[in-house]
């Protein structure tokens, strides 16, 4: 491929995906995109709804009334009356199987949910002035997510269009930014036969024209929801009849922060969200904290959540409060394998639009595709988290974040390459060696 | 009267307004109800809608958004078209005046707002069992204004009944609860000619078959809402980059609570209502602090503000966000005058359904009708604050709030004989004496 | 008396008293220079050392350095090897008994130490112009106990130059500012026939001229140190091993003074003095907290302790500490009986240097004499607190605290005025009259 | 040398030091004893007092009743007058010149100050068994510098007993452990000459037969005291009165502990020593926190210093406290050079006592030798900072640390062989290349 444009059917796709961000397991409008494209090619197995989870594993699905919300607005804006039928109460999600012939079977996996951000709209944000701004206001496709999921079509055309060898599977995953979905594809058993797992990030500070072959560092996290009760009070009249729970709250955000960095590691706390009590005259009976902890190591995040839990339990305490503390999610940590990454490194190397190819980065947050990542090694396959650069405005998870969509183009040439020479030549050490 | 049942007509009046509870500003259902009932008694004047306000006095309306919403709900309970074209935004409330010849000018203030508490709903609390719970959920007559409304229109009818001779003016004013309504009432200049006035309230405490002829100390109150400003990041990746406005917030907590004791009187703080942040990954932008100070005088309320504005600025300057203060409510201090409490105490003494008069006590906490007292005060009239007890379950602005309706009858009367009283032998020292 | 000049020889005494301040239970000079004032006396009994304590309910004592090292300091400057010897390890204070014929038995009680402030060094501060500042830096009379203990010497010698009939208790007490000494003089017993107590404060706000006949509104209070132990460890190379003592003792400040106000009544609460760790770079294993609460009852003096009890093991609770709480002192509430009120406010308007007499007035604060009274009533005896009023330039516990020596003479004219009218003419109700 | 004994004059020597441990500028008896040492050999200078510093440099002198109190105590163990009269206000440490023909100037940088941290007395404590325990009580060689000291001396000897061909200087460096020294030494210019520039340390957890080569990752820190000046008032009486000095404080502890961590790196933040007020019925008028800050890089370390600042002032602020913030001391970063680091690891691997060589480590701790490595470094010289690893049962900074004895033989053997196999084959890159 001569340059890096991205074909006008991506870059429509991508825009589409883009005005209907949807968030965790509310990917309604998506999913039914995504199985509408999937249809239209020739494909072997298509999975979606329960098919594709292990219902136990799902975490933080949203209420009743949230999915309805969005379940109407996928309606309204288009989306199959089958597919929302099958997807049902949030399982969200697809999986595409396309088999070629002997050899391994190779994995692609995108995640496709949006953010609660509320999207730039001034001029100089590029999807504003082009007239894809986000139409669910509130809620933006901050991290790149509509990205990935068209970088996952075109790998897969360039899969369908090649003489691949082997088995590829593109999984299409929800509720990454909650990290509540790479669990539950995980335990479905639907990677269990994977030789070797992809997954694509785009982004993450790194410019246009840069590849980063394996990603590692991938920061342990715990989410979860801590609730304050108290006893609320008229708070001119009896305010000694109180327990405030927003006091408790408070001093729990205050003490939370100040948890002892660890010297063996990176380590990361905070309040996301929070909020408590009903009007300034009433001593709030009721307080939360939305949070999550996280560590360079699994044991970095759990000494994190062992003083965190000592923390809310002594502010519950000091206002005469209970606190229930509940655990949202979690992702594990996990490496690339260097004979996945030295793959990528040398088709990185010889392609046009890029120009900077580094072998290892950390990644300085957390994914749940470490769930999947470690699903696969524990079956004896291999894994490698893949950087793609692009130059993007503002930070991940900002009203200004946006992609390069030629950058959507150099990953799926960079994707749809690893992936056939992988299934070419596969390294030693694969499920399929065993 | 031989005794104190409530009359029929009444009860169901007051649980009518009890199923269909509504904030402050957004008494639209209410408003119509009560004017559907006004116009079917003779009356000599019906105001309402923006000739009983003060429109630059009104304090906290809320937005569009909010007002459209309860404007449907009362449609669709019944509202009056008219009514709902008169009120407008949130004009609410009505004011009835009856004319009987020569003699002093009279007003009673009642309350209609509801609270933001959601009824309780087990079968001991009497209006579940009774079938007549709120049904705008979330939504309670926690402190009586239904109770209220009804008395107003009891002592109406007695009025009407009566050889009253003056004026007789009844206010129906809105948005107490938010210390919102009263000033917007008072600049309106509808009191302006009114020699004496009464407000009741009931319960406060004080049991069934108690009567308290003159509250006092009505702690003076100022509310705020406090929003932070700073700057979000994601908080696994950046968190270097964020400015944490929920970290903020909560040492403004920590620290309004803690603002001095003051020796000359009594003082509260609440943060009664707070929130920040959008996700538990996402370092907070954005929190705020919905709170009020108290003092028994105005004095010890300036004080309390004083030291909240500092710590309010602080907090905002240790993490680095910017604070916006925006004052939403006041309410003054004010005294009841013994020329009137003499009278209500001796009207009492002679009531059936009353065993226990005291003359005085002290409110401890805060109420609007105080910028009405200090408006018929500064004019040269006189008011009077007065206590109706109740046997209440639960406390005041709780869920399980409720009245005994015998003493909604008692209040009734006692109203009604103070005012005409007051009309037959009118103490020095109101306006009409000037 | 035609005026109210001090006398020479008191002038000396005080300002000999106020140059040589002693802190709680350390008045050794104090204690000897008074001895030998009473010695120069014809005085029945004088009592000193054990005999005017119950050695269990000395509180607050401190340890063997302190007191060697005021021990030493008293020597210096003059004080009785015979007296310290009697002393001992802190028995300070002294009684002096008359006994004159039949009659009431009458006790006036004052303190006699001081305070650990620097006193002013500036010239417009009159001891320091006068040439009489303390001379025990970083210690001062900054409560006019000075004054106090002067009062009570020249009553004494007024009682023994009158026709007083009865027998007259003089209690110089200790250990007042730490209120640690009352309760050890009134569990001796050395009060247990008393009729009638008097104790006199100068100043509190009120300014010369001024007498309040009768004190009420004592504020209960109790005092604590609370010690938070943690762990220590290197704050840059092992942080995670530390549990942070300083961490703690700040959360639970922050949240001790947001304990909240009480309806009830008036409420207090101070950390008065705290520290905590040894250098920049260890983290914290230790941390201290002296504080108290207090309550213009008992009752809410015991709100706030249960509260501060809450708060300080929640702190511990969050940073992993451990948490001793002492419970260092107390004082009871007491009133003033209305038989030795007017007594006192009928002798203070007949006095020249008086113009202003009030019946009654709050305190305020604290004071362990109502241990004394507390001692007294329950034998049924009449006590009263007695205000002075003064002049003072700076408040109370500030180094620019001073009293008018004028009013010290106002004191003794009141007091000894009140005595002999007592005695001459006992109200109903005395221990004297069962 | 066949085994690793501590010959029995270092021992002594060693102990002694042990017996008398100074605090930073306080190294009177161990600048005098190490004196005496030094003039008891062949040296061609021997520099003390004001001479090898730079007195703007010099920070954290104590005042002068500390000062006195240890040359007091000095004098008292046998220090010299002449000494101490060099010395004079704290110009502790030595500096010892050997001269031997042409060949590169090569430093050998020691510590030599103690802890305020109070050694154990159990018996299972070998100082306390061997009967070598600190004599200053509340003081201790916790960090090892007394074997530091030791092995300065014994490199000394090996030199001159050696056909080293070169310029040896070996510095006594006081005041490390509140990073004061290093700078004073290192401004004042007596390394400007230095080709290469040695400085060892023992234990930092590693074990006994283990030497590392290069340490590197020296934090970055800057040390502060922050004082909050507030009001006083009566507790009790007039709380209102008061501005609290110690909420402002406890208010700053809490966020500094809350400053964001950061991505790029390891921060450090510790508030290790703090205080406040004076008695508990008093509202504190001052309160101070001594603290520091620490990053991976001085980046870092800037980044954690500008949110402690913002953190000071609104804390202050929130209390209406002014806040004085003085910065005590700083260190900067350093590496070591891998051309030193080279030959360090090949003698170590030749020794006796020695089974483990690891090139690099990090040292997770900040030091103010990186001031003396800086200062090389700018002239075009080169550095290693080298790890000697001893059992050490309690760790650094802990009333339990100690170190074997062997391995200060240990420590000796290792720097003299790479003093002069570096003197005997200078590498590329130092000043003397130049």
């Amino acid at each position: 491929m001569a340059d890096s444009t991205l074909a006008a059917s991506y870059r429509t796709f991508r825009r589409d995906l883009h005005q209907q961000p949807e968030p965790a397991w509310c990917e309604f409008y998506t999913t039914s995109r995504l199985l509408e494209e999937l249809e239209q090619r020739e494909i072997d197995d298509i999975l979606s709804g329960p098919a594709i989870h292990a219902p136990d594993s799902r975490r933080n699905v949203p209420g009743d009334t949230t999915l309805t919300e969005w379940r109407q607005r996928a309606r309204e804006a288009g989306a199959s009356e089958d597919v929302l039928a099958t997807i049902g109460d949030g399982f969200t999600g697809a999986v595409a199987v396309v088999k070629r012939g002997d050899g391994p079977t190779i994995a692609l996996r995108v995640d496709i949910d949006a953010l609660p951000i509320t999207e730039a709209d001034s001029d100089d944000h590029y999807p504003t002035a082009a007239g894809f701004r986000s139409t669910n206001e509130g809620y933006m496709h901050a991290c790149g997510h509509d990205a990935h999921a068209t970088i996952g079509l075109g790998v897969l055309d360039r899969i369908l269009d090649s003489d691949f060898a082997g088995t590829f599977k593109l999984l299409f995953q929800p509720a990454e930014e909650t990290i509540s979905g790479g669990k539950s594809i995980a335990d479905s058993g639907v990677l269990d036969d994977v030789d070797a797992l992809l997954a694509p990030h785009i982004g993450l500070d790194h410019p246009s024209g840069k590849v980063v072959a394996g990603i590692d560092e991938f920061l342990a996290v715990r989410q979860f929801e801590a609730t304050f009760t108290g006893e609320s009070a008229h708070a001119g009249a009896r305010p000694e009849d109180g327990d405030n729970a927003v006091q408790a709250m408070a001093a729990a955000v205050q003490n939370l922060y100040g948890i002892p960095r660890n010297s063996a590691g990176g380590t990361r706390v905070n309040a996301g969200r929070v909020g408590g009590g009903t009007a300034s005259n009433i001593v709030p009976e009721e307080s939360f904290i939305e949070g999550e902890v996280r560590g360079e190591t699994t044991g970095l995040m759990e000494y994190m959540w062992d003083h965190a839990e000592d923390v809310l339990a002594g502010a519950a305490r000091m206002h005469n409060c209970e606190v229930d503390i509940e655990r949202l999610g979690d992702a594990p940590s996990a490496h690339s394998d260097a004979a996945v990454v030295e793959v990528v490194d040398r088709v990185a190397r010889q392609m046009t639009g890029v120009d900077t190819v580094v072998e290892y980065d950390s990644l300085g947050g957390s994914e749940d595709a470490t769930y999947l990542m470690q699903r696969v090694h524990q079956r004896g396959g291999l894994a490698a988290y893949v950087g793609v650069g692009t130059d993007h405005p503002g930070g991940h998870h900002t009203p200004t974040f946006d992609v390069q969509e030629r950058d959507i183009a150099v990953g799926i040439d960079l994707l749809a390459g690893v992936i056939t020479d992988l299934a070419a030549d596969f390294p030693v050490g694969g499920a399929a060696a065993t």
